[in-house]
């Protein structure tokens, strides 16, 4: 199971590794989860470098890809040759977007039925590809999603772990970063086991 | 004003890219977050390498010093040489940890007095220190906060904004990553306007 998350620069930091940290902590054989862009390394809205694990046209052996957001898709929602290098096909494929990122799934067609969820500053310009934006936290049509506000970067990468493993494993994942006494307690030690392996010192 | 994010191999991710996301949020002249280490980049737990902004030296100039987690802390707890490279004076800074990081903080004897908390995993660990281990997201006893569970670097990040620059910043922040519909709302768009300048596309 291969999930791609695709990236650029400008890229909001959050909304990258919030995902990648996530969807790292499935322990299950042949998980692997890749960051995709244009460039060996790419640089965040903040100024961090982070480096690339392929190009885009790796997403053809994607089971799901997630695209991130930031200031820079709203250039990419025009740029066809950056759009062309993407290999999508909903049909076999997860696929969706955090915050703005939405812009570009309905620079790709992807968005033409059903509802979607943007960042409050690109609501507009989503709702000019004639989008219906509803105002939640994380909008599913079919094997297409779209989620916004960073922090529901648990429900994307939820519900790619519920799809493509189980529902144990998304529970476990995203019980794993709540804060203490609001979602994960002291007595969870031994519940989260299977994510850290044999030694609890592997741990965060 | 200056904060320090202490890094090390094995870092667990979104301990240290929450806290990087949140405090490069703010927009005040002056305000600086920088990520210091031993080494020119350190990798994560799950394979990622971040650059960093300077050695653990440069302590002595922060304002603000916030240790990540990860399995390493079981190791530098008792590395002398690696604790004595950090200048820490709690009457003039504040200083905090994310989960185990707050292992770091008890072997610099800065637990001493008052409650502490930690990650699940580690809570034996720093109750040996004779720490009183508290199940809350978050721990503060003077200038020293302890903040456990991932997402709780929203308190010891939202704690460093309030103290260092002011309660509106702290709200503003922590309020622009909350999800759609739960604590970010399409109407908070304008009020969204001070953490991406005139250009509202310069944003997620």
């Amino acid at each position: 199971m291969q999930v791609s998350l695709i990236t650029f620069d400008q890229f909001t930091d959050i909304d990258l590794y919030l995902l990648w940290d996530l969807l790292n902590r499935v322990r299950v054989p042949g998980w692997r989860v890749s960051i995709l862009g244009t460039q060996e390394q790419h640089i965040s809205q903040s100024g961090l470098p982070v480096a690339t694990h392929g190009v885009l046209e790796e997403t053809r052996f994607a089971d799901a890809v997630l695209f991130v957001s930031g200031p820079r898709t709203r250039e990419l929602l025009s740029d066809r040759n950056w759009l062309q290098r993407l290999s999508l096909d909903p049909k076999r494929q997860l696929v969706g977007s955090m915050c703005s990122g939405a812009l570009l799934l309905a620079a790709l067609g992807l968005l033409n039925y059903g509802e979607a969820t943007t960042y409050p500053t690109a609501k507009e310009q989503l709702e000019s590809f004639g989008v219906t934006v509803v105002e939640k936290p994380f909008a599913l049509h079919g094997n297409v999603a779209t989620a916004a506000g960073c922090l529901a970067a648990q429900y994307l990468a939820g519900w790619v772990i519920e799809k493509l493993v189980n529902r144990t494993w998304r529970e476990l994942v995203l019980k794993s970063i709540q804060p203490i006494g609001e979602g994960l307690s002291f007595a969870d030690a031994e519940k989260l086991r299977p994510l850290y392996g044999k030694n609890v010192d592997n741990s965060p």
